[in-house]
């Protein structure tokens, strides 16, 4: 479907951007593209002011930019405070979210006849749905995910294939998670008995809130007692380790590989970057920043910036690491000074032997 | 289930714990709970000095102690040496290990004529037994799970949805693999031809010993040659990578996210802490302790405990890494002195030719 | 199948290899083990000079070897310039490269009428093939494989157990993707509306080029527009993240736990060995080698060897390592020309005074 500019304008505006039209509103475009990748009748954005050279370049019909860009004469642009937001709006409008595939309720399905299932369900072949299981209305689950026994899904639901929830998992309304993901198994959970492990039965569960979206292959551990939290609007990329007990409040982002051990506390709108970790029973305050491959040893205050292993205020870490390089120099420098100072010390000696 | 704390007590006494009752052994509870969250009816347990101050406000109607512990007056208290394993022993006493759902060997799983299963087999829909598979006695296999051509399997083993087992793997008797792990693919083993990747077969296998339990969506490479080997009880977490060939001995511990290149060998009762990660071809001593996210890149002797990327002695690690905060004051106090003597050696020299 | 060492030596100049026999030529093995494990009548090799004294204590009947390495009287060898491709030529010679269940079209998987599959296709039970899916001639795929609406897939691709494919992906030929693996997948895509996050719908795919092959676990963002890339002759190891719009070249190597953020570019020929991360908006140069653990946080010249968190070049980051091990001294050192500087200032002022 096409749109004019002037159409999107409207609609960015409708949405409160108080966006403006440089150039033809006339002109019509049906996809979204990146600056690189863009041809005629695609409209582009630029977010990222490493990418502002290639404005000279792009094929896009159109683009949107920030209120301060320059840009080459005879481009025709979209003028918005917040470009990226504004493209998400103009993805959402022209591509819309992603649409399943439809299966109504497969017969291939293996699904318990003590399973409770809400209204318009498509749940494909290959799942397996458990005793005392419920379900709310409008979910989606692929091939291969198994939601296992005593579990309750929320509305809107999406599992994507071969997602497993381990018996007793909670999910939110507005849930997805992708492919391949573990939800309660058991974590690490065993006592000492001279060198051999004994395994503590780990009777916990883990609870979701709503709108939380978790990336693929990551690994959520059921709690040993009480339950493992994620909370609401909470957004995880792939691979993340969580360890059981942790609790993790709203709104919090995590990228790819993040790891939590156990009883780990985060605060809301936490970013943590991709690598990090965190040592077990840490407390971490609201809108904290963890940086990419830090490791979290002690607990930390909220609103601040941390980086490093072990981590510590961004600032400092960013001090030390510059100092770090210069490492070898110093050590040169103290060899040195080692040098003159003996030589002081050494005509100080003789000057007051030779008076 | 309802157990007065007398009776709790005995169980642990028989177990050998000398456990002693403080206040009223006639209260009865029916769940082991954590100290925040248990309610009047429930047990709970301090074994983490952390959390001391809970006892002060735990709705719990007891609390399993270490011998010295200060308790508020009027708490139930059962008084053991070790609290972590008596709370061990009464979750297992009142709550059991994990039950499973009962299947059978299902008529929607796929196995072949030519494997071989034990008694009491416990075998889901949409599970695949190849050829030549032979299998113990009551096992259950979850849905989804592979068992490729030629693998064996000891009895109750546990293998959750969507574990596989490539062909030729080995595992030993009460073998528990939690979901979406795999075992046996081929690792990284190719040759260089110019800048091309030429494929090694990979012709080895991987065996897993006896009481080993792994964790969510690991990796565990076959060997190129031989085999990739995970001793008797050995215990993983989740997400951790194993390289080919590969050797870990018994009753090791491996928090989530660890990685182990290729031909590394592990003694026995090693613990590696999270994210930690060992590079190929290195030999890692008994009882040796892998820091979090450590990158260990030498052999590292027997009892030692190493930090640090690349990994040190602990002592050592922390020495470093307590100087690191405060190198931006060691290079200006390094500048400092730069000056001070630059100005004594004027002085000096002044001295010199004015007398 | 028997193969005497005369056969194989010339199987091996047939390959160009300039192979000489040493001691009996007419001994026959039958297959390939490694110096530890092999045992008579079968051949082994010695590729990495850690391993050199097992060449005493093998019991193998035959040892491939490097030109210049001194073996022990009586042990039958074949002596080549490169041991490692050497023996990589006879295991596929007396081994053969992995062969795999025929499944014909199992009439238990699930294929869209809407599919179009190629000559020979070999697809097992609980596979899910969806609508507008294209394959190629020769593809394998095992159980538990879900293969999204819209994507095509080159000649003899095998996907082994659970590996997903998201919508719109593109395989090349001889594309092998390992057990669990997820292809396609969302990105962390969002942008921020005060404390929340808005999903960016993600409208583009992943494409994979020839001869790629990944390990097991890995997961792989579709890009948010446009296409995340893989290029050709690429191998990679298990647990690898590559976050949405990343672009690789062709014929790198990922060892295991590696992760790109979204958006960076890897030229060709690159090596990231284990657990290394990139930050992203990124540009790594042909031919870098990126070491374990490292973090790139900056863009990285082709050709150069980088090491640490941040990266910087190898034998920068090399020295700044060798130095960080003594800085307890030097902060020792420090103190002491502190306290001599002022000792010396001291006698200086007195000296100064006293005359």
């Amino acid at each position: 479907m096409r749109h004019t500019l002037q159409e999107l304008a409207e609609h960015l505006n409708a949405g409160g951007a108080d966006c403006q039209v440089v150039g033809d509103g006339g002109v019509e475009v049906s996809a979204v593209a990146t600056l690189e990748d863009a041809c005629a009748g695609q409209i582009s954005f630029l977010a990222n002011p490493k990418y502002e050279k290639m404005l000279a370049t792009t094929q896009a019909s159109a683009v949107v930019v920030g209120r301060r860009v320059d840009a080459p004469e005879g481009l025709n642009l979209l003028r918005v405070a917040d470009p990226y937001a504004a493209i998400t709006r103009l993805i959402v409008r022209m591509h819309g979210q992603r649409s399943h595939p439809q299966w109504g309720v497969s017969k291939a399905a293996v699904v318990s006849d003590a399973a409770r299932i809400g209204a318009r369900a498509n749940i494909a072949p290959q799942v397996t749905i458990a005793d005392d299981v419920v379900i709310g209305d409008d979910v989606t689950i692929y091939p291969g995910c198994f939601v296992g026994p005593g579990c309750r899904l929320g509305n809107s639901v999406v599992l994507f294939p071969n997602v497993v929830l381990y018996d007793g998992s909670i999910l939110g309304d507005r849930v997805t998670i992708h492919a391949g993901t573990v939800v309660g198994n058991d974590g690490l959970g065993y006592a000492p008995v001279g060198e051999k492990w004994e395994k503590i039965p780990q009777i916990g569960y883990v609870e979701i809130g709503d709108d939380v979206e978790i990336g693929s292959n990551c690994s959520i551990d059921r709690a040993t007692l009480g339950k493992t939290m994620i909370g609401s609007g909470t957004k995880f990329s792939n691979l993340i380790a969580i360890g059981h007990g942790a609790k993790i409040d709203r709104d919090c982002m995590f990228v790819a590989q993040v790891g939590l051990a156990g009883s780990v506390t985060v605060g809301r709108h936490v970013t943590m970057a991709g690598q990090a970790g965190v040592v077990g029973h840490v407390t971490i305050g609201d809108n904290v920043q963890v940086g990419a491959k830090s490791g979290v040893t002690n607990d930390v205050e909220a609103g601040t910036r941390v980086l490093g292993a072990p981590a510590m205020p961004i600032y400092e870490a960013k001090r030390v690491l510059a100092v770090m390089t210069h490492l070898p120099e110093m050590r040169d420098r103290l060899r040195q000074l080692e040098a003159e100072v003996a030589e002081l010390r050494k005509r100080l000696t003789d000057d007051g032997r030779s008076r």
